[in-house]
């Protein structure tokens, strides 16, 4: 497994070690200990999610507010999206910035966000199975997140706007210096 | 999610509770809490595994003998698998036997294998992702086996012998009652 660190500090891309043969492939996906190792942190996931989606769907800009905040270690299993990070830490130099990485079935890449980050993704394929470690529980009460369209972050989605689906609750989501503290 | 006990003490069958909306689905895979009420115990799972087999791929029965035995938590998020588990514990009221149960990306369903059993699947799709969950980590030289096609344990695999694709290290592995000791 190999651990790229990327500019927003304590997010890494990570790409697993792949066994071929003539039965198919095996890959570890995820080693705690390599994982420790590789981050330089004493992560302890307890939840992992699954989520189906069409092309255009756009999940995000999501996170859990104060102690419910979560580390995320995200992938997908088919298909691909544009997976998005944000920094939301205050005190960060790189608050506000965001980070963009196509993760596929094909690249088997995975990307580590720590707590203090929004994160989203948009389908790019016709389906997509994202899947992804969390090192806090779902807590509804301490949702969180970020318009995806907010114009001073100034994401590109690499699709029109017209052409996505989005969740109701997403689409009411506030600009980034209308949001209130996240506790980050 | 839904824990259903089977007949060998210990295995269960585990159900995920599925989220529908117009962007596709969400489902938690694994929750520590829920889990650990579910099968009645403590376990800390350490990796994550994933391997992509096409149709008529055989891989097992397989365990790591001793303190290097695995709990695992298996599922299939692409086509479909004959997953089959085997009790290996010497002093278990159901040593010897087995229990197989269809695994697939309709259904969702995942297993749960205690420590001491073996486990192996066939691909009954043109291809199959299987993932699953371990409670200790890999280690080569613990490996042990029974032969797929142990006449005592008589396990219908539901596929002609002479389709299988097996490893070579498969093909090798011992009938039980000719199997060395696996300190369960
Ligand atoms: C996130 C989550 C949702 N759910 C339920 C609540 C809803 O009924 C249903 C769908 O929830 P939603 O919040 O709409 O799913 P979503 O896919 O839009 O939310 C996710 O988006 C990702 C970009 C983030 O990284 C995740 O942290 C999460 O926020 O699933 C859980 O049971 N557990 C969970 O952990
Ligand atoms: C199992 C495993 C293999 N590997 C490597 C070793 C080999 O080069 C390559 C393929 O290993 P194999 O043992 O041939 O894979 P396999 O898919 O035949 O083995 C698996 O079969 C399942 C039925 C069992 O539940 C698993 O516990 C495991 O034994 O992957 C790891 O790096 N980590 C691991 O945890």
């Amino acid at each position: 497994m190999t651990f790229i660190p990327i500019a927003l500090e304590g997010c890494f891309i990570i790409e697993p070690r792949i066994f071929n043969d003539g039965r198919g492939y095996f890959f570890e996906s995820y080693n705690a200990k390599t994982f420790n190792e590789g981050v330089g942190a004493e992560i302890v996931f307890v939840q992992d999610n699954q989520s189906f989606s069409t092309r255009g769907v756009l999940r995000g800009l999501h996170f859990q507010k104060g102690e419910y905040a979560q580390s995320k270690l995200v992938r997908v299993t088919r298909g691909a999206v544009l997976d998005i990070a944000i920094d939301l830490r205050k005190k960060s130099a790189t608050f506000g910035q965001t980070f963009s990485i196509e993760l596929s079935e094909q690249n088997n890449r995975q990307l580590f966000i720590p707590r203090g980050f929004g994160h989203g993704f948009i389908v790019l394929s016709d389906e997509a199975v994202f899947q992804y470690k969390c090192d806090n529980y779902y807590h509804k009460a301490s949702e969180g997140g970020v318009h995806y369209a907010d114009p001073d972050l100034d994401i590109n989605w690499g699709m029109p706007f017209n052409e996505l689906l989005v969740s109701d609750k997403d689409k009411e989501l506030p600009f980034l210096k209308d949001a209130p503290d996240f506790g980050f």
